[in-house]
């Protein structure tokens, strides 16, 4: 077992005590609302985690691109939600081939989208469950009303190959009562119709502890962020910082001025993602040092309002703005506890574009 | 060989025509101002492009790692600029292994840098070449004062393994008339005291078509991005949308409303970086679409200017904002020319974080 100061930088480091805390923690609130939880896995992209989410009771997980899911599934993760519409020939056939392995839903939000669906999936014995994404406020995919979403339903019904699986959205952050109202007026609209509704899929770190709001129109939660926290996620007040799992291990290699301190994880370790925020990032030994830049490989610190300032050589651990993108970005992540070294996992679905 | 259409998205494309005229006019200018070319290859990450750039005429390379470093050693380059300061010893342990079969020089900006590096490498038969480095204006790393300068390439000159190579400074875009300014003031301290300085780099993309202003005082210029541009070296105007090779390709995915497309591609293709642009990403095929919003694998394309109006299923081909750090999002790149993909290259030098 190596030490964390072994460890060369940047680095990232998964608190495995505190990731396996947050588990816990949404899997109990999911079962108290009632709620089914589907683990977005693209926050860790690691098979390690995502078994154990499901160990501890998810009903199966959430991938957003093929490669992620064709990762997962060769890892032995057999029940699968593919939240991204799949277009065109190539990517419908891989869809398909992992169809004919696990058990595999994804979403449509268009009748372009469900006929390449039908065209690929004909045999009725066995059809893909597909969602009808709805866009709830978020302002990116999904149909933008409920009788929309009756109308895309409906086509995927008359769909021989196809079966329609539910309804999935993904609430814009903090607006997940606009999004509750928006799903029950469409399940009132199905019920109307007589058109069953197996399941109504919402999700969101930012909100997830109100997800008991959610019970009693969804029936399934997808979280992704909640595993490892951020940043953002303090600032969203879903998380404190003794809650984040995941921090960015660097090494202050500059000191030229009283005030400024420069470490060697820039946007090529922290992303240059901001989500609304001020700065790049909290330095946990440093809670008055202020991430003012980054360039690609270095780290811009303000270091004024610091009563003890960093030396070269010092070692820093950043909770970054997001930390979903930071793992993408990272051939391996190291599993840590206090200051030891547990185990260094490869990202398996790290750089699983398309 | 096979077309750009059967590619599946988002994938990213290097047009070889424009990034062979874009690296040969780079090298014209250099030639003409009687400055040495050292291209910093963290742009593209590629041994097929740096071997290309030396044998246009380029000295040697720049790298931003240790790992860059080790990857393009590997790949035969043998004359390496390391621009980052290295600290700790097992940093300090891989630059001796490269030491030992390239030249490589390196940068320091401290004592403590300086230090490290003097205790490492003590053999004066073959020393290490040290530049210091100088804040010119950028506000980063490096000696905030000609006198530093001098001061620091003394305790260099008195260490038996260390070789005083040279000035180095990044110099803030725009700004380059008072680097020029800040060297040739730290040159003529050291000419006072009689203590050649064996070469003066300076370099960035943004002002490269203003290097002949930088001769007379600096030696050598260290682009990176020229060989692919993007949309912010067209905003800096140094370049046109015509001269950048490099675009991400992607499809429209949903078109939620009239006015909205959604690509394949979020900011795990194209990058958060802004560079103190609006927007995300210039679309070639669509001039009047503004990508508005990223997240992580979405792109959401404000249309509503757009005469015509992509569909579900088109693709399009981005230029990003910045696009060095998106061929660190991507394991291979795609060489073409016309509607052809000629050859996949993978980024070798992809993710060496440290």
């Amino acid at each position: 077992m190596s030490r964390i100061a072994d460890l060369q930088t940047p680095a990232v480091l998964i608190d495995l005590d505190i990731a396996q805390v947050n588990l816990q923690r949404a899997q109990q609130a999911a079962d108290k609302a009632g709620l089914q939880l589907r683990p977005h896995i693209k926050t860790h992209k690691l098979p390690f985690f995502a078994r154990r989410q499901v160990a501890l009771g998810a009903m199966g997980i959430t991938v957003q691109k093929l490669g992620e899911a064709e990762v997962m599934a060769d890892a032995g993760l057999d029940d699968l939600l593919l939240t991204f519409n799949i277009i065109g020939a190539a990517k419908l056939g891989r869809l398909k081939a992992l169809h004919d392995r696990v058990t595999i839903r994804v979403v449509a939000d268009s009748l372009a989208c469900v006929e390449g669906l039908a065209a690929t999936f004909t045999d009725p014995s066995r059809p893909l469950g597909v969602f009808v994404e709805c866009d709830t406020g978020m302002g990116r995919c999904g149909v933008q009303s409920p009788e929309a979403a009756l109308d895309l339903a409906r086509t995927i019904i008359a769909a021989p190959g196809l079966a329609f699986a539910g309804l999935m959205t993904y609430p814009a952050a903090g607006k997940y009562a606009a999004a509750n109202h928006w799903l029950a007026e469409a399940k009132a609209l199905f019920d109307a119709e007589n058109i069953p509704v197996p399941a109504i899929t919402t999700g969101g770190t930012p909100d997830i502890w109100h997800m008991q709001d959610a019970s009693g129109i969804a029936t399934e939660y997808r979280p992704g962020t909640y595993i490892y926290m951020d940043r953002s996620q303090v600032a969203a007040g879903a998380a404190t910082f003794d809650d984040c799992a995941l921090t960015v291990l660097a090494t202050v290699v500059s000191r030229p001025t009283e005030h400024r301190a420069i470490i060697d994880a820039g946007s090529k370790a922290l992303t240059s993602d901001l989500l609304g925020l001020v700065g790049h990032g909290y330095v946990l030994e440093y809670p008055d040092a202020r991430i003012v830049g980054l360039s690609e490989e270095h780290g811009t610190i303000d270091v004024s309002d610091c009563p003890e300032k960093p030396q070269i050589g010092d070692l820093v651990r950043i909770v970054p703005n997001h930390c979903c993108p930071v793992t993408n970005l990272f051939d391996q992540v190291h599993l840590v506890r206090a200051d030891s070294v547990l185990e260094t996992l490869q990202v398996a679905a790290r750089g699983r574009v398309d």
